[in-house]
């Protein structure tokens, strides 16, 4: 991707995207939840072909219509993520802690060993969150935690 | 403007931006009507700081706080216009139409020396607001051929 693509999809992030990292419950994995990562950009869908254009430079998405009349391409995956995050850093403004602590909560997702350090990587994912304004998430870092408790993994 | 720069606000306009061209009744000009043109950028006020620097990119433009959360970055003038469209133009994708009907109209403006000439302008402003989706639009091209046919400014 040449630079001129990546600041412009970098500032169309920055205008009308976000990103996302979740905490979802799964009862088959170590801790009891998944963290997935998402980047998402949104619009009307009689404009939906150069979202499509958008997603041939990144290489990597699904664009999907919804029934609202918007579209929006989607992208998830924690490498691929991290690697179009990657591309994106240098010219990202508005949004520069977020793609910071998506990074960081990528690569210490990787490295995680123990309760406290995906506790670390929840607590990452409260501060994305809280940039974006999201309010109603059924699962943040204190009620992960209060599991953690509840099933004796963390020092009291 | 370095091209990234020019890359990245074409993409943050693409995203979350409008391009207006409006007519406004105006009894002190020659046709009745005036024309204005706008860009304006927006986002939530807690990064009014990036429209700032935006802002200080462009080297025009005032930043203001709206009631609701949001602040605006807003362009006006024709000459202004031209120029921060003409800049970022060759990295807009999603609202090419509208830049490329605004830079017609307001070349058009300059050189508009009779009523049909005028209202040739007019109708380029009514293909921007319907690509921008804008429905309550008070005065519009046929509005002022109305008016100009009233006047016995047109033939018949």
């Amino acid at each position: 991707m040449d630079e001129t693509t990546s600041a412009y999809i970098a500032g169309f992030l920055d205008g009308d995207g976000s990103i996302m990292l979740q905490i979802k419950p799964r009862s088959d994995v170590r801790y009891g939840f998944r963290i997935t990562s998402t980047i998402c950009l949104y619009q009307d869908s009689s404009h939906a072909g150069e979202l499509h254009w958008i997603r041939n430079q990144l290489d990597t998405g699904y664009v999907s219509q919804r029934n609202d009349g918007m579209s929006e391409l989607r992208l998830d995956g924690h490498e691929r993520v991290a690697n179009v995050l990657q591309q994106l850093k240098p010219y990202i403004r508005f949004k520069r802690d977020q793609v910071e602590w998506m990074l960081e909560a990528l690569a210490k997702l990787d490295a995680a060993q123990t309760p406290n350090e995906f506790l670390g990587v929840c607590l990452l994912a409260d501060k994305i969150a809280e940039a974006n304004y999201t309010s109603r998430r059924k699962n943040t870092a204190s009620s992960v935690e209060k599991e953690f408790r509840d099933k004796g993994w963390l020092s009291p």
